[in-house]
């Protein structure tokens, strides 16, 4: 089983109040391909990054069974450069620097190699190349999943944006998100205004208050773990979505039962992700770890209530 | 077994994005009442009311088996009211209205026939009269549990609160309030300090985003279930602690167990106060009501996973 993923593979530098970096490693299919490598057999990622790129940074995803191939390299030119600094609260974050650089010119080439994905992750880029990731697949993997954000929500974008909606099976987005793309304040009336949109399935990610996946009339919930330190949230929306997906395709199972595993799984590598800065946490992981995190997912909502009628 | 509550009986007038009521019966007490009546076989008040309150709502509290000999009727005197208006988020509210009224002579006095209570819930008033209902209590009871808010945070009401806080078991307030309380941002910190100020058990209420229940170093955590309104949440937090407090009366177990299945019970007689303006939705309901609704967080929050080590 495999996973195909296109998104920014790039370097950030990020201030939250615990501390600052220097240029790291970032990008949101870096922290998919992390993530998702504790799960899926195969990690295919389409990018495109400048020759001031780290290459041992590829070198380390392509021992974790991570496929570079895909990811373009530009000579000459620069990688994709983001610098932010987080609030005391770190629910929100000012951004200090974009330069696209590479990101400018991108037009996602899948290699032929990467065709017969079971399951395509669109990382948060702009909708016409997620369109065209679409495009070039010569048939449907088993499962698609995209993730997208308010800025492709305006005038100029949503077009699109609602155009790939219509492709795929899991939208996963955040609280601010589906109230913007639904016009509905309720998260259930949003949910179900964008279930008619396209998606099958609606992921609305609340960050330190955890996630709601909605299908048909089902909702499920699953938490944030409560942590001492939450250091550094950057990447952890990737994280978790890499990890949704990883462990759905490992357990090859789309069904709405898995698919909560899958939650749980992707927020325990969430959780892992804003220990330290970038994804330095998610580099080494060992099994046990990620079971243990797990674990303690199922001791922070088991309860034992028998009904009496 | 039974349940001894101390707090306000009162009128509120309450505007939401929905529509606004004239003055209806609500204060603490009264909403923590109705909540426990479906659990507890007699749930004794202690309060104040003036005489212009509605004498037919005390008739009503005690066909459920509420104990009203403690409520103290001030002739020539007017009730307390509250009346505010909530903003479109639900999440936060302006006050309009204060009369604190009969509420400003509020000297509780404990009926002799009240002194067996198994549980006592302070509900949310001023730290001194909270004080004062613990030691006119001939002993302690099983269960103390203590509701309080940042009103009473301020220098001049700290140093009794923290008094009244080393003489109870369980302390349920806010996110917002445990940061108050702890000066710690995160609540895992803030849990862990309040921990060793009195309370054994620490609830931090989230509102629409769940509740937490710390206890040595263990936490549970209990969503709210997504609703498609919230009518009006005036009281939701009295319900959830009378719910709460309720079940743990009627199933005679203070373990961190049951305290885990007693929250749920509480956000689930939460998640109908806030269907309707006021009280009125939790008036009428059946067991079965109850029960359906408990299914449904099962539901929210139930995954099967196994872990592999």
């Amino acid at each position: 089983m495999s996973l195909l993923t296109v998104g920014t593979v790039a370097f950030d530098a990020i201030e939250t109040p615990f501390g600052k970096t220097d240029k790291i490693v970032g990008g949101a299919a870096t922290y998919i391909a992390w993530s998702a490598s504790y799960f899926s057999k195969k990690v295919n990622i389409v990018s495109v990054i400048g020759d001031d790129f780290d290459m041992a940074e590829l070198e380390a995803l392509r021992k974790r069974g991570v496929d570079t191939t895909g990811i373009e390299i530009k000579e000459g030119k620069k990688s994709f450069f983001w610098s932010g600094k987080y609030h005391l609260d770190m629910n929100s974050r000012d951004t200090l620097i974009t330069d696209l650089n590479v990101l400018l010119e991108f037009n996602p080439v899948i290699p032929e190699s990467y065709y017969d994905s079971d399951i395509l992750l669109l990382g948060n880029i702009d909708p016409n190349l997620q369109m065209k990731v679409i495009e070039q697949l010569p048939k449907k993997p088993k499962l698609v999943v995209l993730d997208t954000m308010n800025y492709w929500m305006t005038p100029a974008s949503i077009g699109k944006l609602r155009e790939v909606m219509l492709k795929i099976d899991v939208l996963a987005i955040n609280d601010a998100e589906a109230r913007e793309l639904s016009g509905e304040y309720s998260l259930v009336k949003a949910a179900k205004k964008i279930l008619k949109q396209g998606p099958k399935y609606l992921i609305i990610k609340k960050g330190e208050h955890g996630a709601l996946l909605f299908h048909e009339n089902e909702v499920f919930f699953a938490p944030a773990l409560p942590l001492e330190e939450v250091f550094d949230p950057t990447g952890a929306g990737d994280t978790f979505a890499g990890g949704f997906c990883g462990y759905i395709d490992k357990s090859r199972d789309i069904s709405f039962e898995n698919m909560k595993r899958a939650i749980i799984y992707g927020s325990a590598m969430a959780s892992f992700c804003v220990e330290k800065f970038g994804a330095e946490r998610i580099r080494n992981l060992t099994h046990h770890d990620i079971e243990d995190r797990v674990k303690d997912f199922i001791d922070l909502v088991q309860f034992d209530i028998v009904l009496e009628d």
